[in-house]
């Protein structure tokens, strides 16, 4: 409870407040003791295990595998020039005891599963029969973070990363385009988040891909964040572990691979999608109650009633709740619930019950209506569809505004202020330096639909790169 | 392929030689770089992740929730005493180096979660309202292997552990009795393993705990391999971390708490109780394809009709493969997937489609029959029923055979050189250590549901404690 008696910080106070705030309050993840590490809460763990399910059924529908690959990597995977733990990246954790001595060899606890999949798809691959070999982890890793965020930037993050190898450039971007649809769809029909799939301009591209692809989703302070990523590697990766099969002519060929990631930082992002000054609002196919029912005094012919409305809305396929607890008073439930964000609750008590009536309150967008209690099984599960559909809209709505078309510096610097900015630019690394250094928007990205235009640069009027307006945005 | 042509070695032969080649050949698994650490193959992990449907259904179905620990911990809490590197228990793996230096306080890579997870309780956990607290987490462990065994000892596996903290030592009694029952029927009713269900004796009790439960089942060489462990902590880890509550009346008490897991180990038992001499025999509800379709010939109507097959048979929820590899034979194909355990193998010819039929084969226990296409949905899903009853009747026969009920130490000698011996025993340490020092074998449990009965101990002659017999073997 901030001083003043809110259950959280306004977000126009302090959005960073209002996150840590919400994520506390809302009992969805705690500090871990190692620096930057997170202890994901039930409540917090369950938005990512609904989140996990709709993702990896849509990746094992597109013929990908899921495999485990160790946690310990050899240090020379990943630098075979360090000779020191001192010579490491920074980012690495690394392992110099165990069985009681020190190692010969250190040991990393992988930052990426990358290297270790590819010297062990440069074992199994041999021929053109072997592709295309369409593989995903779900796993930990560890990037040693000095400036963690919950869910946003943390040490140790929990993620999928798909691997795969083809034959050729043509099946190999044709996955990677894949990959980045199963995101967007995820997003937004699960999410509720209306994603913005482009690609990264040569800048921010990811290191050693020859294109990387993104889904970029605006936060409600305006900010951009980068909600999974999708890379075609080229053949860079399969020519360092040596990964190659022998075509149908029997020459020797190397392969074209991809990699594609979504982690548990979406979970941060739907909370700063959705959220608002009352705290989570949580898209009903993530949310781990959909409903949760307050019974109003303490009746066993209520609690009775109460049970029955759970267990009939539980069999229609709803996630319910009945809060129950006789130390609390509805009101304080009522705001505990809103602050968690659970979509829609039931209110029951004797009135209601002699009424054979409920009332149906939603966490937003809806007024209080008593409604039949005979055709609950009709109306929660259409009202919790509505209300998935009303969270995308209004991300939507907030994009839209929140996002300009602009064609000189000066809208461009307003429009990148608190929102994004869509401009022309020459496509000059060193330019969108100098945006970056002055403004702190980053190019999020080139996105995929956006129509064909062209125009002179934003920042330095040279001929636009790209065939269109690229997105500009502070980012997370 | 062993030197005289067979798929794999004999058991009899070479039992260890057996298992290595049946997890290599069938792509179960393959080892990791770093000493003791295993890659699991998609066919490996995808018997996993049945495994762990059917138990994490069975974990949320009774109130348990899933959240997520952090895989790095501080050394301290795992022993306040070292102060060196050096100092720590072999099986740890230390991170000493990270963000580019050395740490000021080393972590460790979690080997349980029980210290993390005490410690967030004790924050967690004020009021006997918030009791009982039953979590579990899915996650990768890390306990240094000096002998690694694929998916039976390595230095990293998978694992479920569930944590639970109690009022009282009833209700923490009843959790322990409710974790052992449920790997009691996972194991039973979905891996075929006729575990048997008991408490351990004190000299195999989990270190720290009150009282230790397994499941230990018989493997095919006659071994002992325990499954999954329940342990009843009393207070002894609730006090080291300071997990108290208030009572009603007000009063600080220290809660009572259990642990349970269930590893990737059980992989590797499923290998060892259903395999045989031509590879692995896998119980359908964790085969990741119950029936193969092998189309004989290589028109387009039989591939036409092979899909069809499939496409019904997934329909009525069979998960169901074509092999339509043209570089091989039908022959080639049975032995491969003979080898990979594969319960049902459907052929389909042109004679066989000619006559609207298919020919059935079953990888053990049955002839091949002529089975009419039309009767598919009816006679596959059945056929897999039966497999699976089959297997589980198979291993408890196995079992029995190989488990022998003696009073003098020359038939206790002679029945756990190649099985189980059931015996009665004084209860004493030194004896049980004796016992094992001339044979190997080690108390495996005081089975739950042996029936009562006295007698003096088979080693050293005193009266038997426990009121009934207790199994012995040599064990994985
Ligand atoms: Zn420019
Ligand atoms: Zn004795």
């Amino acid at each position: 409870m901030t001083k003043d008696g809110r259950a959280v910080t306004a977000q126009s106070e302090d959005f960073s407040a209002w996150y840590n705030e919400v994520i506390t309050r809302a009992e969805l993840a705690d500090r871990g003791p190692v620096r930057g590490t997170m202890v994901i809460r039930p409540y917090g763990y369950r938005i990512w295990e609904l989140l996990q399910e709709e993702l990896d059924r849509r990746i094992k529908a597109t013929g990908h595998q899921n495999a485990y690959f160790p946690l310990l990597v050899p240090a020379s995977y990943l630098d075979r020039e360090a000779e020191h733990v001192e010579g490491f990246a920074p980012e690495l954790a690394v392992v110099t005891h165990a069985g009681g001595k020190e190692l010969e060899e250190s040991v990393v606890v992988r930052p990426t599963s990358e290297t270790i999949i590819g010297e062990m798809m440069s074992r199994w691959i041999s021929s053109h029969r072997d592709l295309p070999m369409l593989l995903n982890q779900w796993a930990n890793v560890v990037r040693w973070e000095l400036r963690p965020r919950t869910f946003l930037r943390t040490t140790e993050f929990l993620w999928q990363e798909g691997h795969t190898a083809h034959a050729d450039a043509e099946d190999a971007m044709r996955e990677t385009m894949l990959a980045l649809r199963i995101y967007t769809e995820v997003a937004r029909d699960v999410a509720a988040m209306p994603v913005v799939p482009g690609e990264k301009t040569p800048g921010e591209r990811f290191a050693g891909a020859a294109r990387t692809f993104t889904i970029e989703s605006m936060m409600r302070d305006g900010k951009a964040l980068q909600a999974g990523t999708s890379h075609y590697m080229g053949t860079n990766f399969a020519r360092a572990f040596g990964i190659r099969y022998a075509a149908e002519d029997g020459r020797l060929e190397t392969c074209h691979t991809t990699s594609w990631g979504m982690t548990t930082r979406m979970i941060g992002a739907v909370i700063m999608t959705h959220g608002d000054d009352r705290g989570l609002v949580l898209p009903p196919r993530l949310a781990p109650y959909q409903v949760v029912v307050v019974p109003i005094g303490r009746g066993e012919e209520i609690a009775a009633a109460a049970a029955r409305v759970a267990e009939r809305l539980a069999a229609a396929g709803v996630r319910v709740h009945v809060d129950d607890r006789p130390q609390h008073s509805p009101g304080y439930k009522y705001n505990e619930w809103e602050l968690r964000g659970v979509p829609l609750r039931l209110e029951l008590g004797p009135r209601d019950l002699a009424a054979a009536s409920a009332v149906l309150a939603w966490r937003i967008g809806g007024e209080k209506e008593n409604v039949a209690l005979a055709d609950l099984e009709e109306i929660v599960p259409r009202a919790l569809d509505e209300f998935q559909d009303l969270l995308l809209r209004r991300a939507a709505d907030f994009r839209a505004a929140a996002t300009s078309a602009v064609d000189d510096w000066a809208g461009f610097r307003a429009a990148a202020a608190d929102g994004w900015a869509a401009a022309f630019h020459c496509g000059e690394a060193a330019c969108e330096q100098q945006i970056k250094a002055e403004t702190a928007a980053t190019a999020r990205c080139v996105p995929n639909d956006a129509p064909e235009a062209e125009g002179t640069c934003v920042r330095c009027g040279r001929p636009s790169a790209y065939g269109k307006r690229v997105l500009f945005g502070r980012a997370y």
